[in-house]
């Protein structure tokens, strides 16, 4: 649960922020310079360890000491915050072609592309496992998606900060972008006929999934220059979407060692 | 959220009874005949499609109308039951020594150990995983490990009706039991020398995860036959328990096709 306002110590929250917590996502957007941070809170006990890169001190960012109690009361009684929590806010938006040009050069890169992705968990999930494997960024469809909150940067383990998130209007016109940018377009699909293992995987290769059960949509099917499936026990119900994500980038990962 | 008490409609809920919720989770419920069900509830719309299976109607359980607000007042707010609940006894306790007698005929076997697993939800993926991937069992230790719950339930999608979850007071114990029946165990570490791939892998199969983070216990690493990591990008953290398990499932598959 992250909540979108509350005060402690009298301030309020200021407009578009969110608080991150948790170990991994505090310590990652502390160390990532094109973070905006407004305020850092912690537990005395957490506050030993802590470490706060030199980029966040010169912006007077100071840790500010809180009861336990206070960063429940803060981040929401749900969260795993580990006595850690930090305001900030979103990261500023990045477009499909800016993607494509950050990572021009890779000889090997593999794109992530969620079709239907609504649960900020699985998104962050996602990005963790794409940081993993060394994926380029994640592409979802802005329509119906969440936004950035505590819960995703909390799955995604510090990866909300390394791994781009492109929000797209149109998911469709993105995968053409791609394609014609030298990108192969393989969707996860059950029903396809190649094993994702056996598939043609090109050194420039993006991965579309589809949501749990319904799969792919037609559009974003038909756009895909190939579907592979992970082959799975057919009495079984589909695999969970981060699990089918993650077995899909260590799958691509081996094409690399020929 | 799975609450251990509550009414509706003035009656109270028996002891030792939750509620499992969703579709999969439900309805694989209601087919699983070692199951006792007390209370099924539903809205009108998710009646509609609703099969309840001969052996259950039997036993006089009788889908009873509720409104969706009641239902998310039973299951609990975060809960996404989709309009379907059943208040259900858990599942009779299996020991080790029954899931290999289980599976001894099987040619193929694996069954997944998991060392520290706290969160209901990551056992309830790794049901699911295991039950797309065929394997025969999961182990868990019993300190520390959550009950029966209906979001363990959700997230196994079905799967904790059909994969035997065994809970043991001594995993090492358990693991030379296994080790006994003829099994080969693996552990997954980080810091192993084979990847899971190059691995030598028997066709009765162990694979042992250990808790996010801190990875496996002296004891139990030291009572696996092997350890062997999934390769990922150095300067990423961990992959997530569920996912670290689904890949995991995944690579012992391909042993079956050489």
């Amino acid at each position: 649960m992250n909540r979108r306002a509350g005060s402690v110590g009298g301030s309020q929250m200021p407009p578009n922020t969110l608080w991150l917590y948790g170990t991994h996502a505090v310590e990652a957007a502390l160390a990532n310079s094109g973070r905006r941070k407004h305020r850092l809170i912690c537990t005395s006990k957490a506050a030993e360890s802590l470490q706060i890169p030199e980029d966040a001190t010169k912006s007077d960012l100071k840790a500010e000491i809180l009861e336990r109690a206070d960063i429940d009361q803060i981040c929401g009684e749900d969260a795993v915050h580990q006595g850690l929590a930090l305001l900030v806010s979103p990261l500023k938006d990045i477009h499909v072609e800016d993607l494509i040009n950050l990572v021009q050069d890779h000889t090997l890169s593999t794109i992530v592309v969620l079709d239907q992705a609504t649960d900020p968990r699985n998104i962050g999930a996602v990005m963790r496992s794409a940081r993993a494997f060394g994926a380029d960024g994640i592409i979802i469809q802005d329509r119906n998606s969440p936004p950035e909150t505590g819960s995703m940067a909390k799955a995604a383990s510090g990866a909300l900060e390394t791994i781009p998130l492109v929000r797209v209007t149109n998911l469709a016109r993105a995968l053409w972008a791609l394609k014609d940018a030298g990108y192969w377009v393989s969707g996860l699909d059950g029903y396809a006929e190649i094993s994702i293992e056996d598939a043609n995987i090109s050194e420039k290769s993006v991965i579309v999934l589809g949501a749990e059960g319904t799969g792919l949509r037609r559009l974003t099917r038909e756009t895909c220059d190939q579907t592979v499936k992970i082959p799975i026990n057919p009495e079984a119900e589909s695999l969970n979407l981060s699990n089918a994500a993650a077995i899909a980038l260590y799958a691509l990962t081996r094409r690399s060692q020929p």
